[in-house]
């Protein structure tokens, strides 16, 4: 998809719309691309498993909801219209109660759960 | 600054907030960053210059007011919550009626007005 945009867009994107669309939790959706990195929508509840990427630094920002990151040292949580930036190596566990709806940054080919082989890995590269 | 987001931060970032702190429109101040990319935030008003950055896609991502992007074959608008990635290389030209607040998400490096040196060229990596 490196070169499907070479047009401009005729519309912009609405994040949470585009996210309200998923027709599940935990399954990150392409919605745009800017050079080799890749902005996603996910609609999250609960927890997911602990995992990094140590080839990355991952981007969250918050739309609906409140997303918890659990870190080493502790967790942070994420408003709408926050933003937060997990380095790269660092192990991190999201997590939502209730419902949260968040939008993410990171490089085409990044797997939702790191180097884990999980049941909770989403396919990835899936376009909304 | 590569280095310097190597251990988690201790809070998320309000973006909203960050772009009400800079004390003059049209002068993007870096917020995070995410491997080689930052991500900046503005208050704009009124409309730019047209210019392009051949090397580079560059993303908007709206906070406050409607910002408007002219583009060769038109315009866009794009409200709080979307998302609008201009395509390296497009000639582009900003704008907004009243002011807006916007995130942009670009390599570090990219100077706001492309290869035109220009009285409207801002000082880069500033960051609140």
């Amino acid at each position: 998809m490196q070169n499907a945009h070479l047009q401009p867009a005729a519309y912009p994107i609405n994040l949470t719309h585009k996210a309200s669309l998923i027709d599940q939790q935990w399954s990150p959706r392409v919605v745009a691309e800017m050079n080799d990195y890749q902005f996603k929508v996910v609609r999250i509840e609960g927890e997911f498993i602990w995992h990094s990427h140590p080839e990355t630094d991952e981007a969250f920002l918050v739309l609906e909801g409140t997303l918890r990151i659990d870190l080493p040292q502790g967790c942070v949580h994420v408003n709408p219209g926050e933003l937060y930036v997990v380095p790269r190596g660092v192990m991190h566990r999201t997590a939502a109660q209730g419902e949260a709806k968040l939008m993410m940054i990171e490089p085409r080919g990044i797997l939702n759960t790191g180097h884990e082989d999980d049941a909770r890995t989403a396919q990835n590269d899936v376009w909304i």
